[in-house]
Order: C-alpha cells, then sequence, then structure tokens
C-alpha cells in the first residue's frame, strides 16, 4: 500500500514528464516518481501497455489504480480548482489553446530535435531531419516572442498550466540546436517563471 | 452587427474544422461559418493573424471580438457545462487525454496523408513521405480500435468532445490511403456516431 496519492512513470529529463514534476512540486502534492527508461523500450512493454495504450510518458496513477496519460491532460487533471488554471471558461479554453498548439505546433519541432540530439546522439545522422525541423520550430518560438511582447504570462497574466507546458522544452530548446538570443521576451517570461514558488530545475 | 453569437473560420473539409461545425450542430447553436482557403494562403494574411498568429483553421470568434483558436480548445470551450463534456474532473480530463492523444499520435499521420493526397494531389510526389506516415498512423488506429473494442464512446461509455475529435480524420482515413477493413469496433463506433441527434456529415 502506497503512501502516495500519485505515482508518475517518467524520465526527469523529459519536458513532458517535467511539466507534471514542476506542477507537482508547485502544488505541494507529494508523489512517487517511477523511471522509464524509453531507449530501453521500457515505455512499450505488455505491463506498460496496460498504463498507457499509446506507450508514451509520462503517465499518472491513482491510487485507484487508475491511469491518465498525455502530459497536457494530466497537467489539467492536477490544476484544475487551483491557481494554476483560470476560473473563467474563455480562460481556461485559452489555456488549453496554448497546450494543444506546444503539442501540435511546439514539440514535434523543438522537442523533437533535442531528443534526436540529446538523446539518439543524432546530430550527424539526423541532419537532414534536423534541417527540416528548423523552420517550424522557429515559428512557433516567433508566435510566443509575439505573444510574450505584449504579455506577461500566456493566458490572463497570470502563471498558469500554459506557461509550464509551453516552458518545459522552450527553456532547453537550445539543447536542440534552437538560438535563443534574439528571443528577449522568452528570455525575461524564463526569468519570471524561474521565481515562482517552488520552481524546482529540470532534472 | 451580426445575428450571430459566434464566427468560424474554416474549410468544411479540413476535419479540425468539421470538429467545430458537427459540435455546433448538435448544440443546435447559431454560427456564421467565414470560408477560408488555406491552399489560397488565406490563414496567413495580415487580418488572419490577428485572429491566429500561429495561422491555422480554425478560428472561432466571438461576439466581442477576441478569438480562440486550436479545434479541440475551441471544442472544450463549446461544450463546457454540456452533456458533451462529463461533469467529473476525471472524465473531463480523460477526454482532453484523448484529444491531446489525437493532436499528437493521430492527426500528424492520418490526417496529413489525406492532405497530402486529397489537398495537395501528392500521391506519387509524397510517396516516401506517406509510407512514413503509415506505421505510425496504423498504430493509433490499433489505439482507438483495442479502446473501442471494450467501451461504446472514448470516456464514461458517453458520447463527448473526445469521439468528435477522432471521428473527424478517422472517418475519411480512407481518403490518406489508410485501410479500415479490419477495424470492426472503429466502424461500429462510427455508426453510433452518425445516429446521434443532429448529426451532420462533413462538407
Amino acid at each position: 500500500m502506497s503512501n502516495f496519492t500519485y505515482k508518475v512513470y517518467g524520465d526527469v529529463f523529459s519536458g513532458n514528464c517535467y511539466k507534471v514534476k514542476l506542477l507537482l512540486h508547485q502544488l505541494q502534492k507529494p508523489y512517487e516518481w517511477i523511471p522509464v527508461d524509453i531507449l530501453q523500450q521500457e515505455s512499450r512493454t505488455a505491463a506498460f501497455l496496460q498504463r498507457n495504450p499509446n506507450g508514451k510518458i509520462p503517465v499518472l496513477e491513482f491510487a485507484s489504480q487508475e491511469y491518465l496519460f498525455e502530459s497536457n491532460a494530466i497537467m489539467y487533471f492536477l490544476s484544475e480548482g487551483t491557481d494554476f488554471l483560470p476560473n473563467t471558461r474563455l480562460q481556461r479554453s485559452q489555456v488549453l489553446q496554448w497546450l494543444f498548439f506546444e503539442q501540435y505546433s511546439h514539440e514535434p519541432y523543438i522537442a523533437s530535435s533535442r531528443y534526436l540530439i540529446r538523446y539518439l546522439k543524432g546530430a550527424e545522422k539526423y541532419k537532414t531531419v534536423l534541417e527540416e525541423k528548423s523552420k517550424p520550430g522557429y515559428a512557433a518560438l516567433d508566435v510566443m516572442e509575439q505573444h510574450l511582447s505584449r504579455n506577461q504570462f500566456f493566458v490572463g497574466n497570470k502563471y498558469t498550466i500554459a506557461d509550464i507546458g509551453l516552458y518545459a522544452y522552450t527553456h532547453v530548446a537550445e539543447e536542440g540546436g534552437f538560438d535563443l538570443s534574439r528571443y528577449s521576451a522568452i528570455k525575461s517570461w524564463f526569468a519570471k517563471i524561474e521565481s515562482q514558488p517552488h520552481y524546482i530545475a529540470m532534472g
């Protein structure tokens, strides 16, 4: 019998997993972290596929042995009713808008490039793929920069899970070969996030 | 002054836009549809980028001239407080889990293949890309088939926006070269959706 409310299956250097870890820390919720090594195919075992049939991390396990997957859905679950999710319907929807933007227009380029370089050590092997990911990756950063040049945070000028969702892979984008030097609004937003109560660094 | 509560900027043959149209019909909400031709770059004009800085359709416009983008976030907005979104936190999070699955693990393969073939007429030109999209596309269909072989719908055995989100591109997956003949649970789920009140076909 576990003393923890939640178990998290994840990898501490995965941005998607870090979203869940950072939010749990900021909510001051106890949890048990179960390391999963995706390079060893540990997210593809029969036991793991019972938790997430899509074979991806992170997965949140409840004391009831139910499971929730998809990092942004897990953040929604953990934040509902807290200061990390706005209390108006339009602002909640705007939080989700930015989280869907993150998964569709940002993660496949920025996180994915970092994965090829950092995890697979494939800067040379995947040179062409990395070049293809560069333009859409910078386009996503441009959208963020434009928004942050006029707003303190992504939604309602308050720190929410939309910021956590976009921070996770953006703050390590340079590990994927993206140069952040001209993104001054993004960099000042990093500083605002890193000064939030109970912030912890990736790892 | 518009008589409509909402304007929708979209393309009636885009699955992402169809999600919004189908839900608005099923909610019996009046709306004005503003056609956007992405092949003519109409989602990249300066005026359009004011509505969605990411230059994608659909976009929902409110009478207040505020905007919401990302199809699944728009569906969340429209369905909150209705029968199309569950009333427990875990089930709402499970709906989002499947919608994030749709955008990350399904749409980039299944919708994208259809786009290359149907919109760009590129079955030959994009042969290699289409081949690369085949395996992850079928993997997404397998995850759906497995879930639907044990459940009537995606969440709580009730029809929700998770079903609309996944139906939109799955029911036209054959236009992207995916063979659905062995997916019997998916096909019987299609029939259940198509018999819902106020269902309308794509187009």
